[in-house]
């Protein structure tokens, strides 16, 4: 069943986060190889996998949760795959400035800053496609 | 155009927090009014007021932002607004779990465990319900 | 100079916290002893010490510092420092609501009623009075 | 191989956190079973379970981490894991003061406070001993 | 009024932010025009505007709330306006100091450097100052 | 008493930071010289010389410590602590997968990349070794 998590996990991660995501991992994994066999089986096998919210309510969330923590480059990360996912850019800026009276105006623009920086590099970045 | 932010940021504010919502703008605008009316015109009127995303799905971000800042007491009032905007108990729960991998499992556990408290205690509490 | 410095760090901590602060130290002194000495000389007697701003600015800054981590208690304590060197109640409450945009709300409305809480007994609650 | 981690995850679990914690993880369950069931397969059998650090010293890093959280309700049962697995109450102490030039005093303070709870109660509660 | 408070808040932003402020806030109201609106009008024009604390000791406050979350774009950004307001260097250096034991050292020398940093530019940079 | 603190805490930060740690202490001293001598004599001097955990295992601490907070240039020099301090490259892996469960996967996969980072660049940096 471990095996079947991982194997779905690699799908759902690849979805979001395409070629780019793939290496990005497969470092992570050089370095400590049981946490990256996690980001699979746990994160994206199994957690990622819940049936009741679809990829793309999840995606809002994360890019919420990311920006609350102030980690942009996390930020960034769940911006490409909400977008991967048929997000609109609309409904991205509107997650991240829905946070804005939670999480504060330093994080809220940074993350705003962020998201638009994939807009503008989005067409010419094929390493960040669904696959 | 201030005071219609106003007015619809309550009627947003009562449909999510009910009577119990009221009554705690309520005490906030007595110790400082200027925020009190901001909590309505701006946070309410203006941010949640957005067209892009409904009222169920913002209502995840911001339980999901709440918990991962570990403030108990927003990340249950949220789960209420949830509720109030026709949300399941399986929707909310996974919302939470959602983050596990991002916010930590103490904030991940403390929230269920609102949550879950809320939904025990939602048919006895009138005044939770939107007006 | 160490004993100079633990000298002045107790006169100034009294002089924000009362009786109820030399207890509360004490308290800490007698779990971590090293720590409880550190109060005294590092903190009260070396930072808190510094010339350039004086007590009641300086506990503006740290009612904000407390709020923005979301730690109540300490936000009481600085707040009933901060009328202790005279700072009056609006001065207080904008101390907090300054902070709104920058720490979000949950920690702002917490730390608000706070401190409408410590203006509540501050008549009755002699431990708390500057000796 | 899932399945053996999910017993290993127990085994070390309630060698930490006895019957309480026992009690605790079940509630959890209930609430969010897959959640639940990453606690002990993935939280305590994969991450735990690792080899190069003891669990007492694993403990160490989590009080702190959960320390640096201000998740006060983290750090106690940390702490009880820590006692569970040899640690003395200098070495507990030592590993919160060592975190108070990087988490600040306010969340130093606060779980030195928990900690010493624990210790004051360790004996009447044998719900806390490992199993 | 809502107008009023606009125009208010360009005034305050720019009289700390300068040229460098008002182009910042420019891009960011292209990204999300709503959001870049409640800069002015609700950050700047409503709770940057209150009576109770001039804009020197609220630039002080700020300095730290940014200083306490790690936010060093933010914590530059209001040493540049405590200095548009007449703040010393001095004053500067003990709001961050004064941070140190309640927000730990990694994030009070991160904004000390930050802080150096925007004195050594000062004279050079005509684009952050007040207008 | 308090020069031996001092001169006690340069000896134990020069052992586990070497010549980088001493010019980045020197040019915060700079900034703010009662901060500086502070970082000697009460950091390191009483706070890191406390005799229950050895430094190799107080590092671990606080590897995990700046990792939650996302402090990456913190993760970093406490990395090269460790190294310093005779830590394996696993015993210091381990120490911040340990979090993952936590802190979050953002954090802790940002805090692995930066040790393999120092790890990748330990021997050729003799600044970085032990004075």
């Amino acid at each position: 069943m471990s095996d079947d998590k991982y194997e779905k996990g690699k799908m759902i991660a690849y979805s979001c986060l395409g070629k780019s995501g793939e290496e990005r991992i497969a470092q992570l994994t050089k370095i400590a190889p049981a946490h990256g066999r996690a980001i699979f089986e746990y994160c994206y096998g199994t957690v990622w996998a819940q049936p009741h919210l679809d990829l793309k309510h999840k995606l809002f969330i994360l890019i919420a949760v990311c920006a609350s923590q102030g980690e942009y480059g996390a930020v960034e990360r769940q911006v490409r795959g909400a977008l991967n996912q048929g997000a609109t850019q609309e409904e991205i800026i509107e997650a991240i400035t829905t946070c804005a009276p939670y999480i504060g105006y330093p994080r809220t623009n940074g993350s705003l800053r962020v998201a638009q920086d994939v807009f503008d590099k989005w067409e010419e970045r094929d390493d960040w496609k669904a696959i």
